[in-house]
């Protein structure tokens, strides 16, 4: 029998301190568990969301035919993440699209959208309000936080800001903050955005429309960075769409005609606003910023033991950049497993099946499992 | 004293055959030229421009302060194409917005620019057009034709379409096709011009604006692709523009300011279909393509020398790409030099001054001189 998924709200009256200064609340955070807590409430795990996910981790949600989790290849009953073993918790972050708070929620002071008004947050502010939720389901310590990409910076700031609620942080296709080629990406799909006429500076909604033509460009140049080089060749290469060159602008190539269906896809259902929010969590993460540029300083507190993964073709974030978060969990004495996996596809290996990489995860998560219940 | 540059406009009256089957003229083509013809005719070179350039290659233009050549530091009196020994062509591309006929220029069939109804041009239609070019000039046979990245397929097309004509072909940081995801950067450009609401399919000049919103995204795309990841790490890194976080979506990052800076420069200057064309000409040049993926057989014809020189750090086209011309030129047993340059800043190197490479471009010329000369 398939998993089912059955989305829960939770309401926070207490306003959340943020990195920027303010406080933001009252807000709601939509969340999914699977599994069970056991009585010693010893086998929680946090799967942390990327760019363009949600609370919708694994299973089928209820009510519907087939709107499979994101993560659905990693996490379930017999999965890596064994939801027979563990309790395994997807939250969506504060300012998605998805259902938490975010700026196509209606600003009770204004009754309207937050829109441009919804404030900047950061990795460390989701870390926050992922920590009250744990408090509020009665969770003291995670076995394990986890997360690919912008999930993996979450599971990283998970293991220094609450270092005696973590035990095992995985970290998957991350970096310790962005290169400048990263934020340079990131403008360029903000920049695509804003100039939209259609963006109205962030009150689209007032205007009954979205930012299509921003958000498809967005989309189209972020889906260019999750595939290799090689993934490009060996599934589009020169593939021509009509046989034969039309000698005219409109799709000539099978790489145009993919990149335009996703651009149009992921503008058809996701906000705008929330895609400048993401992107500039993403430019802002930079935990040793605080620490003059040292990442063991920064990591310091941290008590866990991490789980540390990278794919060889992943050229947004390179094996290079998981080195720099070893090299310096190395320095501090904490406990690291390391592996940089073959796989061709890019950043988004690590939403794919593949067979060594799910076997790492899966061999890990049994030790986890093995301490857990000794 | 510097070397002054004189445009010339040559019309040619007979309309020039194109790849896609029909004819298109008369058209104009505006040139530049810099030393002497020699009495035997035989110490010209043409210079292929690439995307975003022109005619304009070496000195300055007359009546100027500073419109300097965008080849000057490889291109003048004791550079390493020295003018004092060579005679130097540089001709704008038909298509372009620098002079020649392109969609700017006004259709005499309806008196107004062409706008949208500008053919598709290939690279081996520009190169037919350059021909005849040189049939004017009393040019039969260059001592090279020369370009880098765009402008060095040109002169690679060259060298099979005109054996007769060639002696040495010079390609710089060029390929013999484009890759699937060098296809998506152009066409994510693409898809931001003609999305722009200013854009107005193309006939943005009947509206008195241009799409400068989309050329901006165009360009700032382009930038990205030009630079290496570490030139951009060095040159700006994770720079802030005001010294510490702002928690906003206006400028943080000194490369969010340099991307929106080159991007708005080029929305004032460049034409929007120019861009279309032009990426239209990268993605369709493929000669391999006639001869069943076999680039040996389509260079076959050639019977010149090469100079094929690539940058370690160049990732829009790769020294692996420069190896497949290498690997076809020598099944062919054509004489070939190969240079692969160690210089830090990606594609963007073969228009800087770098020791090494322009070392190895002045001891090429000055085999070609001792030749030229016996």
């Amino acid at each position: 029998m398939s998993l089912q998924a059955n989305p829960v709200r939770h309401r926070f009256d207490d306003p959340l301190p943020l990195t920027s200064g303010g406080r933001f609340g009252p807000y709601e955070l939509v969340y999914e568990t699977y599994g069970t807590l056991n009585a010693a409430r010893s086998n929680a795990v946090l799967i942390c969301h990327a760019l363009n996910a949600s609370h919708h981790v694994a299973g089928i949600t209820a009510g519907t035919a087939d709107d499979h989790g994101w993560w659905s290849n990693m996490v379930g009953p017999g999965k890596p993440v064994d939801t027979d073993r563990f309790f395994v918790i997807g939250v969506n972050n504060l300012g998605s699209c998805f259902g938490s708070t975010g700026p196509m929620s209606l600003d009770p002071a204004t009754g309207r959208p937050y829109g441009p008004d919804f404030p900047v947050i950061t990795v460390e502010d989701w870390v926050h309000s992922q920590a009250r939720l744990a408090d509020a389901l009665g969770i003291e310590r995670f076995a394990a936080v986890m997360g690919g990409s912008l999930g993996g910076m979450q599971a990283l700031a998970w293991s220094y800001l609450y270092p005696a609620r973590v035990a095992h942080c995985v970290a998957i296709a991350t970096a310790p903050k962005l290169s400048a080629q990263n934020i340079a990406f990131n403008e360029v799909a903000r920049r695509a955005i804003v100039t939209d006429p259609d963006f109205h500076a962030g009150r689209f909604y007032d205007f009954n429309t979205v930012p299509a033509r921003g958000l498809q460009v967005a989309r189209m140049i972020g889906h260019i960075t999750y595939l290799s080089d090689d993934a490009m060749a060996s599934k589009f290469g020169r593939m021509l769409k009509h046989g034969d060159y039309g000698f005219s602008f409109d799709v000539e190539f099978e790489i145009e005609s993919y990149l335009r269906y996703q651009g149009e896809k992921f503008s058809r259902y996701f906000d705008a606003n929330t895609y400048l929010l993401f992107t500039r969590a993403l430019d802002y993460f930079d935990p040793a910023r605080a620490t003059g540029g040292d990442l063991s300083k920064a990591l310091a507190p941290a008590k866990c033991a991490y789980l540390i993964a990278s794919f060889t073709t992943d050229w947004r974030f390179s094996p290079a950049r998981s080195h720099e978060i070893v090299r310096a969990l190395l320095a501090n004495r904490n406990p690291v497993t390391y592996a940089e996996i073959d796989a061709p596809h890019g950043h988004d290996a690590f939403l794919l099946d593949d067979e060594r990489y799910h076997g790492l995860v899966r061999s890990y998560f049994d030790r986890i499992h093995a301490v857990v219940n000794a």
